[in-house]
């Protein structure tokens, strides 16, 4: 396993004192926890948003914390749910009596556990509500999932709300804004090669020299099929049909996200985005704005997924309000 | 050859159409040329900045074109120098009457090449400097360049000359912060893997399955050896050292970029991160701020680079500056 690594065990904790260490000006660590929080967190009067879940997906969920966007990500070990114990930290840290948000990827092990935190702060007095991304238009139920999974679309989730609720908005308004933007985003992705988890030791799957598989998940979960690679025009076309079908996009403005799975080239990603701005331009469906980089990846995977997001004037506006995270910067 | 594209030989200008219509909000393409500049081009009165290169290091250099750094990025194919034609077209777009400084990195073919452009323009009355980037400390000559070759460092210089440019500086005092950025900055670069590139079919070198090379080139130049893979603190620590060992960094306040070569995922990335930080603080050099990302990259290859610069408070305040790119956002 060709990695960069002192100890496979220590890999998360070093990581997240890494993220804390270099942008210790908006970002620390609750101490013994593995809970990345901004630097000032629990903003009076603000509703406090919490996402989370494995890490391996980088720069998810930590790139996204800070002014605009989360509160606090809760990190769990590579594509392992966080317990419910260090969610419920997350919960308390982030809480100024507003209440708090949670944003999570369906995926059972994080529904089980963000909902197990959510109830034990709830005794504790706190108002916890829950939002379920699921928008992978893939497949309805996979390895670890009941139901669709959870992709890219989550950022901008994260990112709306947040924009939401930094405006002083109640935690109604914000879980209501989050389950329109769920409502209106669908994503799908694709794969020309495997991760390797680190505890593994060895790739997760094996592709052949010229295939590809369709709808993978973000831990290479079996997607629709498995077929030879075609060229970059046809896999979009591929893709973006799929996700045009699954609700009613026409006339609409639209955010996207050509997101790389980990070892995709960006010349790879832009060759992606044309042929989405082309296909949509076809179909007079408007891009509002494009996003093309490495939001939600799947360590080392080669492949990309695309994500379309129906807008409204109040979405337009969110995702237009300044962010300041590592990785979505506005 | 497991790449996502259509016909080889347009992988470039259908990225470059990718790139300018993704970000067409601050970002257009010269018509018939392969030269990005900022929409709102030719800023009169101030100093224009021109860089560029081969494709295949993205973001580099289009990514860091926006208000606060570049005005165009001229795109060569890929790990190639841009014709002298092009960088001509580039500065011709950019030259409002006050000159325009050409950031390069060193390497044979585009000194050459820029330097031909420059002597063009300047036939055609524009007022061009040039300064030549050339931070890697790991070899004195190599492959295709003579003296030391520029990598992720260049990033710094074309934030600092661009945030100097933006406040209306003559282009005699932008060249002179680009030069003491390029007299303050150093870095050097690890390979877990090769990079394929597209043209070619098939990974540049091979690299047994223990193995890494030490200060290997953004174009899988050479480096100084070949050794069994060391754990992550380990590499950190061989690399780090003989950046320090470079110029005088005691008791100073630096910049750090740790950035990926191209499929190395961000936790391995901050795993560096955390033991630079380390390191640093027991010899007393301060980290003002750190970047860690993907900022200069060589296709697909697994490895990182880090970079540190000696700061001042004239560099420190540029760094701060805002600027609005792909990349590459304050």
């Amino acid at each position: 396993m060709k990695k960069i690594y002192n100890d496979v065990n220590q890999m998360v904790d070093e990581m997240i004192d890494g993220i804390t260490t270099a942008h210790s000006a908006f970002l620390k660590r609750l101490p013994n926890t593995t809970v990345i929080t901004r630097s000032d967190v629990r903003v009076q009067g603000k509703v406090g948003i919490v996402s989370g879940g494995g890490s391996g997906h980088e720069p998810a969920h930590a790139g996204y914390v800070g002014e605009g966007m989360l509160d606090a990500a809760v990190v769990g070990e590579v594509f392992t749910s966080p317990t419910p114990d260090q969610v419920l930290e997350a919960l308390k840290a982030v809480d100024s009596g507003a209440g708090v948000l949670l944003i999570l990827k369906n995926y059972t092990g994080d529904v089980m556990n963000f909902e197990m935190a959510k109830e034990m702060a709830e005794m504790e007095g706190i108002k916890v509500e829950q939002v379920v991304v699921n928008d992978d238009v893939a497949v309805q139920d996979s390895t670890f999932t009941t139901g669709r999974r959870g992709i890219a679309g989550t950022v901008f989730v994260h990112k709306i709300a947040g924009a939401l609720a930094e405006t002083g908005a109640s935690l109604e308004e914000v879980k209501s804004i989050a389950e329109k933007t769920i409502n209106n985003v669908r994503s799908m992705g694709v794969a020309l090669s495997s991760c390797t988890v680190p505890a593994a030791g060895k790739p997760s799957f094996v592709l052949e020299d010229n295939e590809m598989e369709i709808g993978i998940g973000i831990h290479g979960e079996p997607g629709i099929k498995r077929v030879p690679i075609e060229n970059a025009d046809q896999i979009t076309t591929t893709l973006l049909e799929k996700i045009l079908a699954d609700i009613d996009y026409s006339n609409s403005n639209v955010a996207v996200m050509i997101n790389g799975l980990g070892s995709t080239p960006e010349m790879e990603l832009y060759l992606v985005s044309r042929k989405v701005s082309q296909l949509l331009e076809e179909k007079e469906i408007t891009i509002y704005r494009t996003w093309v980089g490495e939001y939600m990846t799947s360590l080392d995977m080669a492949g990309f997924s695309i994500t379309v997001l129906k807008l409204d004037d109040q979405l337009k506006e969110m995702l237009n309000k300044p962010s300041k995270t590592i990785a979505f910067s506005n």
